[in-house]
This record gives C-alpha cells, sequence and structure tokens, in this order.
C-alpha cells in the first residue's frame, strides 16, 4: 500500500485552489565559505513573508545525494516516485519539442553525424551543423518508409532530432546506435527483450534507408539513434488526488512532464507575467495550477550567481499578484537545486514554503536555505509534497476509522 | 526486512518498566496567526521539564498529510505499520462496547433504520431512537437463528448496534448493505471474494430475518449493516517486543485497540487519577503500560481551545505521581493531532518527549509543537517510537556484530 492508494480513496471534491510554483534549480549554495546561497542573497520581501506566516522545509526529490534530471524532479513534486516512474531520454527529448507522445509510442533521441567511405564514425555530432540544416535533413528523411510503422520526425537544437516509431507491438528496450566514441562503426539497434524485436528491427530498416537519403550530404551523411523509450504508464492526477490539473509553462519540455500525469496544457505564454496572467484567467476551470519558472535554473547552469538572484527577485515581485488570486494553498519550490558555484543540477534538498490557513508556524522568517532547516516540514521526500497540499486544501478524508 | 523482524530477535528482558502515556489529539494548531497552539498555551510545568531534561521530537502516524484515525493511530504508537494493518469500521465498533473479537469472528456495524410498505428506506436513523429503545429491539432480535452461525448482537448508542458473526469460513470482505441515502431499497450484502460467501449468506437471512421480527416496530422496521470486517491479524507485543504489556484507558474502544497487540486489560478506571493509581497497582506485575487520555481530543474535536488547554493542565498534574514510579523509559504523545481550529482530527504531525537516562539532551526547553521542532527525535514515524522506547530500556541488542 503506498500514498496514492491512500489519496486515491481518500480524496474529495471542494472548491478550494492549489498553486504549485516550481522555480526550476532554485536550491542553490554559498558562492564563498560563510556566504549565502542565491535565495539567501536575493531580497525577496514577498516569499519572506510566506515563509514567516506560513510552514517551510526541504525536499528531498529522489533520495538523499541523488541529483535527479528534469524528468525525476518533477515526477516527484506531482507527487509520484520518480523510482517507480522513470523518463526515459527519448520521451524527454520528444516532450522537449511538444510532441504530443501516445501510450505505445517509442520516442528515440537522433543525432546527425559524419562517417568515412567505410562506415566508421569521424565526428559524432557532425560538426553540430545548425538547427536549420537539421530541419532540412529531417524533411528529406521523411520520405523513408517503413512497413507497419508510423514514423515521426521532428528537428531539434542544431544537429538533434527526435524519432518517435508509432503502430503496434513496439516495445522501448532496444540498445543506442550511438557508441559514444568516434572512429567505430555505429551499432546496430539490438533489442533487450522479446516485446523490443519490432522496434529494432523498424530501427534497422529505417537507418539503412537513412544512409542512403544522405550518402551525398556533408558533413551529416549519417544519423545515430539512442534513448529509445516510451512513456511510462502514469496515472493522472484526477485518478490519484481528484484533482482536475493545468500547467502554466513557457519551454515544451516543462508542458510534456505535465502532460504525462494528465494535466491540461494552457495556452502559451512567454514570461512569468504572462503565466501569472493565465492563472487568473482559468482560475475558475481549474482546481491545481502548475506554473514553471525556468530561469532560476538556466542562470545557476550558466554559473552565473548573480543572474541568479535577480531571478529570484523577479519572481518574488510575482508572488503578490498569485496571492491576489486567494489561493487555499499556494506552494513555492523547485525540481531540484542548481547551484551556481556548481554549474550544475546538484542533490542537495530544494527549499520549500507551503501557505495554508492550517498551517502550523514554524520558526523560519525567511525563505532561504537554511532558514528552511528550521522549517516545521521538516526534511521530507518531495513525493509527499501533494498529499500535504491536498490535506492543507482540505481535499483528504480521514484514514481509517 | 521490517522493524518487526529486527526487534523480533534483537530484543532481551531486563527489569525494565516503560510508560506510554497517550493524550488523545495533542497536537494543535494556533487558533490565531501569531499565537500558540493548545499546548503551547497550556501552563505545563511538569511537561516542560521532561521535555528540558529529555528528547522531544514530532510523530507522522501515517504518512505526511494523512490524518488518522483512532485505529491507524494507535496502531502507529504501539510500534505497528497502519498501512499493514487496517482495522475496520465493524471492528472498531466492537472495541468500542469492550466486545471481546476472536480472531475469526466478523464485526459489523448495525443501524436501526426506517422503511415504508414497499420496503424503501425513509429514514437510515429510524429518527435517531434512544439508545434503550435499540436496546430493547437487539433484545428480540437475539431469537433469531442461522443455521452454521453464531450471532452475537450488541445495542450500541442511539440507533446503533454491534452484530458479531461467529464460526467457520467467515471472510470479512462484503458490501455493505447501506446504501447511504435515502428513498431506495436496501442493498443486499454481496460478498467482495469466494472467502466471504458464507458470510454474505448468513448475513441475508438474518436480514430477512430480521425484517419479520421488526415489522410492527415504528418507526424502527428495519436495520441496515456496514462495515463488515474481521480483526487484522497482529502478531502481540510479547511477540514481536518481548514485553508484558497492560492498558489502562477509560474508555473502550482505547482498550480493544490494546487488546489487538496483546496487551492486558486492567480493571476499569473513571479518570486520569484511578488510570495513575492502578498503574502503581500493577507495577510489578507488567513491564509495558500504555495510558490513555482521551479529553484532549474530545475538547479538539468540540472546537473548544480553552477546554483543550485545561484538559492538557489536568494531565500535566499527574506527571509526577508517574515519575514517582521511577519508569526507566516515560513517553508522552498523542495518536494524531486534533486542532480545536479545525474541530476534527489533522494530519499535523504529533509532538512527543521520551524521557530516560540515556536521552541525548536537545535545544527543547518547553513541550510545544514549535519546541518540538528542535527535538533531538526529529519527525519521524510513529511506528519507530516504540524501537526507541525499547532501546532506551536496554531492551534490544546490537544488530549484527
Amino acid at each position: 500500500m503506498n500514498i496514492h492508494d491512500l489519496t486515491r480513496t481518500l480524496n474529495r471534491h471542494n472548491d478550494s485552489r492549489i498553486v504549485l510554483l516550481v522555480a526550476d534549480g532554485i536550491g542553490g549554495l554559498p558562492q564563498e565559505p560563510g556566504g549565502p546561497t542565491e535565495l539567501e542573497a536575493a531580497a525577496t520581501p514577498h516569499l519572506d513573508a510566506l515563509a514567516a506566516r506560513n510552514v517551510s522545509g526541504l525536499l528531498n526529490p529522489v533520495l538523499p545525494g541523488i541529483t535527479p534530471g528534469s524528468g525525476p524532479g518533477h515526477v516527484s513534486v506531482f507527487g509520484y516516485d520518480p523510482l517507480e516512474y522513470q523518463i526515459g531520454r527519448g520521451v524527454l527529448e520528444a516532450l522537449g519539442i511538444d510532441f504530443d507522445l501516445g501510450p505505445n509510442d517509442v520516442a528515440i533521441r537522433g543525432n546527425f553525424c559524419t562517417v568515412d567511405s567505410s562506415g566508421i564514425i569521424t565526428d559524432r555530432r557532425a560538426g553540430r551543423i545548425p538547427s536549420e540544416a537539421s530541419a532540412r535533413l529531417v524533411e528529406k528523411l521523411r520520405s523513408i518508409r517503413v512497413e507497419g510503422a508510423e514514423i515521426c520526425l521532428e528537428p531539434g537544437l542544431d544537429h538533434r532530432f527526435v524519432m518517435v516509431l508509432r503502430g503496434e507491438g513496439f516495445g522501448g528496450d532496444v540498445e543506442d546506435t550511438d557508441p559514444q566514441v568516434a572512429d567505430v562503426l555505429p551499432l546496430r539497434p539490438v533489442p533487450r527483450n522479446a516485446a523490443s524485436q519490432r522496434t529494432a528491427e523498424v530501427a534497422e530498416q529505417f537507418i539503412a534507408q537513412a544512409a542512403e537519403v544522405l550518402k551525398n550530404e556533408q558533413p551529416a551523411n549519417m544519423l545515430l539513434l539512442r534513448g529509445f523509450a516510451r512513456r511510462p504508464s502514469m496515472p493522472t492526477m484526477q485518478e490519484v488526488y481528484g484533482l482536475k490539473p493545468a500547467a502554466i509553462a513557457v519551454y515544451p519540455m516543462y508542458r510534456g512532464l505535465a502532460r504525462l500525469v494528465g494535466m491540461d496544457i494552457l495556452p502559451k505564454v512567454a514570461d512569468i507575467e504572462e503565466q501569472v496572467h493565465r492563472l487568473g484567467e482559468y482560475w475558475d476551470r481549474y482546481d491545481f495550477f502548475f506554473v514553471h519558472f525556468k530561469y532560476t535554473d538556466s542562470a545557476g547552469e550558466d554559473g552565473d550567481f548573480e543572474e541568479k538572484v535577480r531571478r529570484i527577485e523577479e519572481l518574488d515581485a510575482h508572488i503578490p499578484a498569485i496571492e491576489a488570486l486567494k489561493p487555499d494553498v499556494l506552494i513555492v519550490t523547485g525540481d531540484h537545486s542548481t547551484p551556481a558555484k556548481m554549474s550544475q543540477h546538484s542533490w542537495h534538498p530544494v527549499p520549500v514554503v507551503l501557505a495554508a490557513s492550517t498551517c502550523r508556524p514554524d520558526e523560519a522568517t525567511r525563505f532561504g536555505e537554511s532558514q528552511c532547516l528550521r522549517g516545521g516540514l521538516g526534511q521530507i521526500e518531495a513525493r509527499y509534497l501533494l498529499p500535504l497540499a491536498l490535506a492543507h486544501a482540505g481535499r483528504l478524508q480521514k484514514f481509517g476509522a
């Protein structure tokens, strides 16, 4: 019996609204010993007031020491066990270009590459050809037909593209053809189980035809496939929480992750101001809103402490407009930490503040990593955040008599 | 491997005494923003001294966000996983009237109801007839005989009664006959599995005869059955902890819950003063004592902040008499929170203080929710409290070489 078994039976409907604001990679580290983290350095009067009046804490996206990618990071704040619901590389790429993956589709990440006259890889990224070149080549590849399979191809950034196999009986467990090193032949797409036999056959036929189509191109005269995956079969938030959820995200990958758990995707927005506007616009039509803010992570990945501070302050300035909608539960957190000092995702627990009328106060007076250590939520697995939100929204009945 | 697998093999006997004082629903919330909780508002010099000298923390009865009923709340402070050992409604009702349920008994909650001449329910509670009327009707129903089953009937409060089927081959998985709404016929008792086929048949025969017995009564001319359940098969505290446990509780439901885990039930008591007296009386005959204090929960359920404060102070006044017995381990906690502000059980973690000579001190100087956040026990699942008590009592050997 797990938490979803409980929430499935205990959830009840009411007129409450829950807002989950995910500031991607918000958790950080001091740049210098003794210094503040990005969140602590930022002037965040509105987040501080939220933390002072409500309850805060720290979330572990996966397990201590485990650094999550964007997939597991979001899966867990959506209330799903990231070890149970794993998102393959191909799936994440497909989500990242807003591809609406079906439950039986196999998504694959493709790279154009350069091979010599004997087929040996000389450049795994074909000199990182520009996106426009990729788009032209993808258009050529679309002429390829393989019996019994629908093949969808979409260009990505630079030398990358996304391939999706649609049809019956395609398992997702096939080895990469990308050997990860140059000076060798591409590998064959080897099925890892019987259910993926057909997938491997279709991939092999596609590769053979692609080699013909591309043979006179330079430098992109061949391609490599990796990250074969089907989307995980996840119960929707409607099923496990009784919520009618919507996502408001600028970037397609986060819309895609939201789609995996059954969220409706609200019309496109360009920035946080438009996101908050959209929130108000759809306030009466949904009861759960996921709002994604990307730039805290981008700045962290760039190793730009000051920019991350600035982005946090930008986000803080929009908190009053969200509060003005009077959500019953407002949560601000991240999907993982991205300390500018490390220029990458990290395993450090993620600050969280939860605001509701049923919060038991704690001693935190500001929103920041060291204050969150004193927070009443303690340090918990991120997947328990959603059940807590439901509880504070009055949406969970008592367990047992 | 779970904690019981460890405690089964690691427990050892000594002459120590453990007292677990459960103040039902003790955890609370501030009535006003910035104010104290009930426990913080109460003058509790003795509990404060316990917390200052020992170790405190917060317990999660089930999982974050999950509000426990009395069943799961107690199961977990007794050291059992409340998701593994679930207590059905019928069982809890039977325990609530001190019915000594056998391991194969099926317990059912009954309601007298009113039906019209075509059998349609007009009042699911028969006008909430008084308990004396129920008692008279139950006496009439005792004349009913069904082949192969012993049927025990006991009156409850108002229109309620408890029915227990005793015999061989009675599964507990049968659907309620109570449709939960009026203006429809009662439902049939449908078995959910083959093992419960016989239970459903007996219930059906009982209902048919009861309709005859009650047909000339008004308003209680029919009955509804719900919450069919067998008691969970729980290993005793003797088996998993090597303890000889006793329960001292004013209310039958808590005596019943204690009986489920193998506690002996000490003779009846009327109030906390008599409970503490009973504790001293039996001090040499048991090594573990569960003392249950109900009124913190009752006041919380009534939404009466001041009364809950007063009840906490009443309890505090009896702490010295318990300490005078020199328990090796004294624990004061609750089975769940019942904030007066919410007038119901809640999911908020429950304050706990554990006093023993082997406590590592923490920074808590009083016993209250916000101080417990600084407590050395941290925030843990309530089911780990008993192993901690055993450890502090010197009753657990080293695990592994």
